[in-house]
């Protein structure tokens, strides 16, 4: 990487950074200074876990896991430790998410309220159900070291788009479930009065939208992905190939094989099992 | 294309119109059934046209928009043509959000609500107004023919990024917007009750969540890409810049030069132009 293409890089990074942290804070000083604090009891101030969580695992580290591969002093790493850090990240994403929707279970139960009726609901527990299956997916089949090449391979283009399109969801989530807290906690003085809390919590849905656009930008950057290792070549002998799963998102971690996958092969094998790769690939894809 | 990835694009791109005609079928029950039908009165029957011109236009026609290019069946037509449709809905979408803005703002007038205070209007209304400014900017660089071609190869993965970014935050917008006209108006019976409006509102905003979806994964499949026109080799003699603009988000209108442009220049000219290319998008994506 140029050294020019470096520094916009990291203006980039430290951006997304500092907007992600910023909506951590927002929802921090959301609930503790206008929705009465944290607590585990039962009341308000268990469903209060929720955004917080929710922002911090399921947007803010959801959001730097998908562009761990791409940070440029990673790149001498071993693609399995990158590999581990992402599956991690997206660990501790999962987690925080799913203790958020035990707070709101809890708090639902506590005061006797239903459960899931808003679209908020609907689409928020399907999102994270998927994310949780993603994540499973990800782990048996790219981490572990079993999963035959041809089923990485088909299996990759899903993936990065599933994420991409998960982390997007999860994006719309919150803001429905800032919107529709808003509207359910702010009758005097109305939402519709521009008070402060109102005005802050916009704020803080902008900072989201903001986050998700940057990491959107970061993670679809062809100049900022994490190279080839050096014998993946053996996987591309056909241009074809190459090319077909290059463009399919161009996010970092695209295509290449481990380098320790491709030492297993010979090179006339290797180009023997990029022909069935091919067709794999593209059947998956419809 | 192959028969096999023919047939799968055929399906998806079926799905999806199903899926956003559904959409838009939904938001004419929802307001007709529901919120007392359509008007043109100031009253609440003005701002039904809201939802309705939103999601056929803001949501429905935009998705169109975007994967225009990828119908195979237009790839023996000229560049111009295609490009012309692509702006063509595109602007007639920008045209039915603006007259759904003006039903909004007349409703509210009318009965002297505040304007702009959720964050529902505070998105939307900047996704609009950046809207239009894409469709201008779209006309001006890549439609008329003045336009120089590093202006245009510095401009495209931004056009493309800003594209797909707008689309999306139309989703996340109308989401929001569904949100909480739902908590607005489901009093009595509540929302929490599970009234037929509320779980019909939210199938609503499933199919949108799902139309989104649909769109995202045709516009990124590089195999359903508009092929290069024959003459546009003449811009890519060194591999580097090729793969970097092809990577830049696989939508089929990502860097192709018009055969019109290019039967401008001679192949060393070109050439020569190529480096410059390269330099230009590079630094337009820091």
């Amino acid at each position: 990487m140029a050294m020019d293409g470096y520094r916009g890089f990291l203006v980039l990074l430290v951006s997304a950074l500092l907007v992600g942290f910023l909506s951590v804070i927002f929802t921090l000083v959301w609930v503790l200074h206008y929705r009465g604090g944290l607590g585990w009891d039962g009341t308000e101030l268990e469903f209060n876990w929720h955004p917080v969580l929710m922002v911090t695992g399921f947007v803010f580290i959801q959001g730097i896991a998908i562009i761990v591969y791409r940070l440029p002093w990673t790149w001498k790493c071993s693609k399995l430790l990158m590999k581990s850090i992402h599956a991690g990240l997206n660990a501790v994403a999962a987690i925080l998410a799913i203790i958020s929707l035990v707070a709101v279970f809890e708090n639902r139960n506590f005061s006797n309220k239903t459960h899931l009726y808003s679209l908020h609901g609907w689409i928020g527990l399907t999102v994270v159900i998927l994310y949780v299956l993603q994540l499973l997916l990800g782990f048996f089949v790219f981490l572990l070291p079993w999963a035959p090449l041809s089923l990485r391979a088909a299996l990759m283009p899903i993936h990065v788009y599933s994420g991409l399109l998960l982390f997007g969801t999860a994006i719309v989530t919150t803001l429905t479930g800032v919107t529709e807290k808003l509207f359910f906690v702010l009758k005097d003085p109305a939402y519709s009065t521009f008070p402060p809390e109102g005005v802050f919590a916009n704020i803080l849905g902008l900072l989201i939208l903001v986050f998700g656009a940057l990491i959107f930008w970061i993670v679809t950057r062809p100049q900022w992905k994490r190279p080839k290792e050096p014998n993946s070549t053996l996987f591309q002998p056909n241009g074809g190939t190459t090319e077909r799963e290059e463009g399919s998102m161009a996010t970092s971690y695209g295509h290449n094989m481990d380098k320790s996958d491709s030492e297993l092969n010979s090179e006339a094998a290797a180009r023997k099992r990029n022909l069935a790769l091919d067709e794999a690939v593209q059947r998956s894809t419809m």
